[in-house]
């Protein structure tokens, strides 16, 4: 496969309303949009830091992947994932994790906040860190 | 304070050996360094993606921060940090969260991996992710 940057990092926050202010008010950089992903039930803020985004996410469900992260890490945030841009498209990277041994955990792409084509794998086969695959499908 | 860019992404793994092979093999980054921070006892493994690096870490001692989120994570690894380039300087960025009432781990810039200038900031302030910021003393 071939990664040109890191679309974005994921970040796990217990509320984004507590959240934003960190960023726009510290670091200085500036919430560009709120999104809901209702098939993720995840409620979503974007930043942009250079080539890369900043997604903070919120549960909007106890049964939500970031509702288990954040109990999982004690009731705190934290850093969820890291999405890498996939110039040859995620439908070929994940059929190339495949034919090398590795695990997927979307064996196809599916669509992810911002309309981008996403897949994650499995993190045995990335070491522990949750990794996402990613593409704009408007940039083809 | 003025990021330009994320620096890198740091990411706890238990093992550089079998770490290393899956960013190479699977995810074709290549690993352009590997080093040894004596102070964080933590050795490093580097991959440059797009304006980014991913700094792999292994722990080189049992009370290394690394051993501890690894510990802390169920014995598996996982994203550690997050490192913001400063255009304007580590120490007035510091000066800049404090004034503002945040926390920081670092009251002074320290050196790390690479030479850079780097500190940390409080997990209570930055919303629950390990925030790191950073700057090249080279490029001044």
């Amino acid at each position: 496969m071939n990664i040109s940057h890191i679309e974005h990092v994921g970040i796990a926050v217990t509320s984004l309303e507590e959240a934003i202010p960190f960023y726009e008010n510290m670091l200085g950089i500036k919430c560009f949009a709120i999104e809901e992903v209702a098939d993720q039930k995840v409620k979503t803020a974007f930043f942009k830091v250079g080539q890369t985004k900043i997604e903070l996410l919120e549960a909007t469900a106890p049964e939500s992947a970031i509702a288990k992260f954040i109990e999982k890490n004690g009731g705190r945030g934290g850093i969820q994932h890291i999405a890498f841009a996939i110039e040859d498209g995620v439908a070929n990277a994940l059929a190339e994790v495949q034919e090398k041994g590795g695990r997927v955990v979307d064996a196809q792409p599916r669509k992810g906040a911002e309309g981008l084509n996403i897949a994650f794998l499995h993190p045995k086969t990335t070491c522990g860190a949750l990794v996402e695959l990613c593409e704009d499908p408007n940039k083809k």
